[in-house]
């Protein structure tokens, strides 16, 4: 029975899409003992070297509870290395691993991979401006 | 510090928002102790009457065993009754309650009152077929 819907369930794509990248995400860096979000953290790392464990939380909208236990995580496999500020000890200097730098072209190319694959490109400009500008909006929605 | 990315990660922005729109389904859902994709079955029970949990495992790309879970949970708590069928004592026959049909109306609002928050109507229907086909694509990459 084919399930697909007459009406046009912004909701139900988004279930879907989400699902079969995540499937995909958690497969490939999986390989590397890392969850795909810790993924995302190593590239905000490196693109944004200061970045400190509140920062993340606040760009993803985690807990800083949450962000803390992935980071200790990072650092027991050797991903990052963690130094308290002098001047604020609750604040860590976060540094990349060579282990990490190392992998980061791979880890780039598992994501690239997966934008090759659905065609990513060919959806235009014009696309990602909206895209973006709904991603946004989405952080403004009230949660009752 | 702003860690918004020079470059356009397609990864992060899908992050972001599938964490706003989920924190805020499941916050809508579960004051009537359902969770989001909980409602999404009830949705799709209404516009397909005969559908299975076998169909909607493969629609959602959820293993069997799963959607059984949810189902049970489900029926315990009112939503839907299940009867088994003559024929094949594997198959059940879905019926949905009248507590569930009463509130329909109010689970269809949760989802319009998010797609009207982020303006989904202003993308337009060219974003919304690019949206589609993306969602398509998604389901035919490789998971290595």
């Amino acid at each position: 029975m084919d399930l697909k819907s007459s009406k046009n369930i912004f909701v139900e794509m988004m279930f879907i899409l989400n699902k079969n990248y995540n499937e995909y995400l958690d497969a490939s860096f999986g390989k590397y003992d890392l969850t795909a979000t810790q993924g995302l953290f190593l590239f905000k790392l490196e693109e944004f070297p200061d970045t400190t464990q509140k920062d993340l939380a606040k760009h993803f909208s985690l807990s800083k509870g949450w962000v803390a236990k992935y980071f200790m995580d990072l650092e027991n496999k050797g991903f990052i290395e963690r130094e308290k500020v002098q001047n604020d000890k609750r604040q860590y200097k976060i540094t990349l691993t060579s282990k990490t730098t190392d992998l980061l072209p791979t880890f780039k190319r598992i994501i690239y991979d997966w934008n090759d694959q659905v065609h990513l490109d060919d959806l235009g400009d014009d696309f990602m401006d909206k895209f973006s500008k709904l991603v946004l909006n989405s952080s403004k929605v009230a949660v009752r």
